[in-house]
């Protein structure tokens, strides 16, 4: 496996001269006419100007702007104590919003990006932010799924496009909270397939979900495909990471796990070609973790986050946002990847 | 209005012998054969035989058995302090198991209850037990929506049924975690409707939403219908209560709504006919609050929380269950429910 770093934050253009970008990070991507496409999370804040307060953007809708709320550094009701996210029981806040950002290139490697924001917050349901988009080609369109974190919670929106210029928002796909919804690339036994993944129950865990559609718009159907392996390396909270890819064995579905450290790790599951289902395969070790120092130091170290791959004959180009800062490209044969699998037993935790 | 007490648990007969019941509420109602039927929740747990251990139920999926864990009364990693549940980081429990209990009426006051569950925790979705039926009847069937505890969250989940003997489980329809979820009596435009409300994100509020579906088991389209009003007496959470019912002015929809201090009321939304996502009137005041002694004393007092109403002409009779013990129902005219309405403005948290 070859691991090369490709984008960092000081490339990006900030969508305003008073923000700042602070993470240029966990792309979407595909190909089209030829080029590869990534779709960027870029997290921005305001310049940090005040000693006193911390500035938190959000998007307003009264306004349809940008606004900027400036909370006391010693505000009794306010926990800093997660860089990303400030809490507050009434109304968390994030301290960066994210947009998308397009950029392309011919070699996949060397990448010419937007100068300008693609995909903007532009409703309630994304107040704080969009984030972490996929994107799977199908039926001569593509269609980005990505994580809305809005004044309605954390919930899992599509959007559709045909050249990555105009954008149709088709709203709420899974409800709040859900994140890591990953379309599959075409129908299968005649129902459109997803990945998502339920979140913050004190019952249910961080597990990996399936779910069907006749139409992409409406969804049901759902069971839980993955779940954690108490004595494995996932043991902590799974997701969906990139687009499904179908091999000659099944399905391959490239995940993330992060453990009770935050500490990530990117890994790999077989799904039956005809009921992906039925998990055949599943990594016995990480495929990837995080060990280069892009990988280690940045915003939020130790995080590998892939929101897509490219298959080209036997090689499987994975890219990930690395540190929720930069972004970086692993590059495994088809056969290191399946290496890496052992068959797998049903466990429940 | 009228109200009544009409069932309290020492009529229920436990599941088993070494089980009590410790509540009967929050039934789902409706019309059969001229008859009045409800599907009680019933709520048991075993017969607390050691001082030094609280003794919970589960459904295990292995054994296809009810089991009894025994958590120690001074076990530091568990929560004892909420009465309905047992907290742990890893896996809360429930106190008690929740079935279904069948009961049926000629003149909708005096019921004959059967002795015998009627649906009982049957998979791992269930596990921790299936709460809070609503009955809506469609197309010659019964469609039975309830929240479904268990080992992968709080789910929506639909059960359908022509006999109230056998009984179709159709799974899963609004994912984890979801509660109050409430089928319209038929398709509007094309699409069938349901109330529903995520819950537990650290960004959004508990609001009651709307969804879609072509077939009742693929859902989207999801909006935010009703929202908690900062200064009126629904200031807290909301859910969906009773099957919506058509007058002429509207469909009339029965919530509940929980304040601070979890002290609940029953109120109205009179939404448009044709399109149920407009909100034209909601209660100014609450239509029910908990006053008489059964609705202030009970398992947890001050709950007064609808699953179902019966209109016959002009009467309404909305049953409920009060305290998490009993149930009772309140009879209202529709003239009374309307004056309680006033315009709705929107507004937004």
């Amino acid at each position: 496996m070859r691991k090369k770093l490709l984008i960092n934050k000081e490339q990006i253009v900030p969508s305003r001269p008073d923000f700042e970008v602070i993470g240029a990070f966990n792309p979407g991507c595909t190909t089209m006419n030829g080029e590869t496409i990534l779709l960027i999370r870029v997290a921005e804040r305001p310049i940090q100007t005040n000693q006193d307060a911390y500035l938190v953007p959000f998007y307003d809708t009264k306004s349809d702007a940008v606004l900027v709320k400036s909370i006391p550094k010693n505000h009794p009701d306010f926990d800093f104590s997660d860089k990303r996210v400030i809490k507050n029981h009434e109304q968390n806040y994030l301290t960066s919003l994210s947009h998308f950002r397009l950029a392309r290139s011919n070699d996949g490697e060397t990448f010419t990006i937007d100068a300008k924001p693609t995909i903007f917050p532009e409703n309630e349901v994304e107040a704080f932010g969009i984030e972490d988009a996929r994107i799977t080609k199908m039926d001569d369109a593509f269609y980005i799924t990505y994580t809305a974190i809005g004044i309605y919670g954390i919930n899992g929106c599509l959007i559709r496009t045909t050249d990555f210029v105009t954008f149709e928002r088709l709203g709420i796909i899974f409800t709040s909270d859900n994140k890591d919804v990953v379309l599959f690339p075409h129908k299968i036994g005649g129902h459109y397939h997803a990945f998502h993944r339920p979140s913050h129950s004190e019952y249910g865990k961080l597990d990996i979900w399936l779910a069907k559609s006749p139409d992409l718009t409406h969804w049901g159907q759902h069971t839980v495909l993955l779940e954690r392996r108490p004595d494995h390396f996932d043991n902590h909270r799974l997701g969906a990471s990139a687009v499904p890819f179908l091999t000659d064995r099944g399905w391959i579905e490239i995940y993330h796990t992060g453990d009770i450290k935050d500490e990530y790790a990117l890994a790999a599951v077989l799904l039956d070609k005809d009921d992906p289902s039925k998990v055949m395969m599943r990594s016995k070790c990480p495929l990837i973790l995080p060990e280069e120092h892009y990988e280690t130091d940045g915003f939020f170290g130790k995080i590998v986050f892939s929101c897509g791959a490219i298959v080209d004959q036997d090689d499987v180009s994975i890219y990930y946002g690395a540190s929720d800062e930069s972004i970086a490209v692993a590059t495994i044969t088809l056969d290191e990847l399946f290496s890496n699998l052992e068959d797998e037993e049903m466990m429940r935790v």
